[in-house]
């Protein structure tokens, strides 16, 4: 085996904790000893040991000399858990091989520093791309302090999400519906508009063959018009927070209260997007999966306010000149002033196809 | 080379020719002696050689006791050119490999019939997928009459055709739009809705870097509204037929065939598509490349009347709820009641994805 093949294995590991390990990131390490593994393992849990403990305690006495694999650069403060890179230094390990570095402001660079200082020998950027993508919410997060933002839609094949009359079951097929679950389970928080609870009165829970993380729920909610007899309030499967607009007094949100919402009330007439993206952000919420209807979707869009947008499109043509579609809002006034996107990635999932996208020009909070 | 391989090279030569050689179909023919190639030919042009007999002229003496590959059944019938049954027979050939059978009835089986009483060994089904795709216009013409129909169009990836205020330009990039003019090329006719005309005042010409055959100009016209001063009637670059409903008097024709355009007058009160198709049928007509608005492609999905649809996807978002999206009409009232569709192909076309799809029920003219 190569380095990259010792690397990718550290990345498959953390890759299969996506969604479990939040507020902490996915890692995976590997120690190997004369061209056999010693020890492996990945964070599975805030508040359980970090990727290297769990390797370098699995290689023993045999860390001494040994090469370490990390797919994110080793923690180097004190925090839950002891620090990584002192563990490294203590365990003898001689070359460690770092995928990417920690954006985390007490992290960043001090980790291969004090690495370096004790004479260790440090490589960084072998699978790189990789680990970036496995924690691009975490990544942004650290970055802004606000959740990264994924968009998902279902739509036709001539871009249609609802006949006029509002009929959208279903249009895609089992297949992309289950995959939405497992973006349900890899994200902190789901988040749509009232108006989805109204109309549909879903759970937004994860239901996967075996099982699942249920993300946090998000309405989006400015007159408290979230029924108290919707499922979203009634299943206790997962927290749910009603964001509302400062319209609302302390004596409407009682009701609420008193079923195990959260609610926030937001210094705005209106919801603004931004009030939002930071309060989920104190909130510690990393990843928000928007499953919004065409009105959710428009306001996102106007205020650039997503990472990724993630469309399913099923085989099927509807037509009608007032069947909705999966961006509302005003839009814009001429085709040039479109937001530009990069599509990474067009998949086949079941009869359907999977498009994934993001803004060109990476969009994330305005500043200040 | 393989049988395979030589059946390859006759599809790859026929291929090329795609466009060219309408109301015929694009044939490809190899003759192969101890396994080196005797000769090899394409059909060009309406009223020129048959592939076969390309093939078997450049074969000269060679061809006695050698094996033709040909992409189509060899026609059996005195045409345009003498039965090229009669010539395999007569050259001595002694093995033939057919791609497809003809659907036209005129020859179905017969020149196989033929080849085999004359002690001809005949092999069918080897390239008969690519055969069949190569030439779907034409087979489709020979069952129904009426032209094979390919709906285009161009969204971005909200689904959008254009912004509220009409405008589209553009959507998609460079390279989209070049792979339009290849099927323009290949198409013997393009059709719009006169609110095209009026609305971009287009040429509807296919403009590839090295030329290309212009289709016929098919505009569905209820008023006669399109403008006299219109490129389509004024730039004389191809045949320009408008088709009008029976409101329309032979005095109001009058200037339109002055310009050399042709009028025809469809029995119907608004104008039909069932009767277009006919009478397009009738003009001898194969293919019709439709480049309408969501008004037109609303009415082709309302009657099931196309057979292929090619979407254009470009990674912009616009938003909008009176953003005009591809396919109008009234539209389904429930999503079950959507035409199903397959997606036989999906591909990156420049930075835009191109997906093409045919209804599942392969829909054709509806019978009497």
């Amino acid at each position: 085996m190569e380095h990259k093949d010792y690397m990718q294995l550290a990345l498959t590991m953390a890759a299969a904790t996506k969604g479990q390990t939040s507020p902490n990131p996915a890692v995976g390490a590997v120690v190997v000893k004369n061209g056999e593994i010693a020890g492996m393992g990945a964070h599975l849990k805030a508040g359980e040991g970090h990727a290297e403990v769990l390797a370098i305690t699995a290689a023993g006495e045999k860390a001494d000399g040994a090469d370490i694999y990390v797919t994110l650069e080793p923690c180097s403060h004190y925090g839950r858990t002891p620090p990584c890179s002192q563990l490294i230094i203590k365990s003898g390990i001689k070359r460690v091989f770092i995928a990417t570095t920690d954006p985390n402001p007490l992290v960043a660079g001090k980790g291969i520093e004090q690495l370096r200082q004790a004479g260790v020998e440090v490589h960084i950027g072998e699978g790189r791309e990789e680990a970036l993508e496995l924690n691009k919410h975490f990544f942004h997060y650290m970055k802004y302090q606000t959740p990264y933002v994924t968009l998902k839609t279902a739509v036709t094949l001539d871009g249609k999400t609802a006949v006029a009359s509002g009929d959208s079951k279903w249009i895609t097929s089992e297949e992309s519906r289950l995959d939405v679950h497992y973006d349900r389970h890899r994200h902190d928080a789901i988040l749509v508009g009232v108006n989805t609870i109204i109309r549909d009165n879903p759970h937004l829970t994860t239901r996967l063959p075996q099982g699942g993380k249920n993300p946090i729920r998000i309405i989006l909610d400015n007159t408290l018009r979230t029924p108290l007899e919707s499922n979203v309030v009634r299943d206790k499967e997962s927290k749910t927070i009603i964001m509302t607009s400062d319209s609302i007094t302390e004596e409407d949100k009682v009701p609420y209260l008193q079923e195990g919402c959260e609610v926030i009330t937001l210094p705005d007439k209106r919801i603004d997007l931004q009030s939002v993206l930071k309060e989920l952000g104190k909130n510690s919420i990393q990843s928000v999966y928007v499953e919004g209807g065409s009105s959710v979707h428009g306001s996102f869009l106007e205020q650039k306010a997503f990472q990724e947008l993630i469309i399913y499109m099923a085989p099927k043509l509807i037509g009608g000149w007032d069947a909705h579609t999966s961006f509302g809002g005003s839009g814009v006034s001429a085709i040039k002033e479109g937001l530009e996107m990069n599509i990474v990635s067009v998949k086949t999932i079941g009869p359907d196809i999977k498009i994934t996208a993001h803004p060109k020009k990476h969009s994330n909070m305005k500043e200040g």
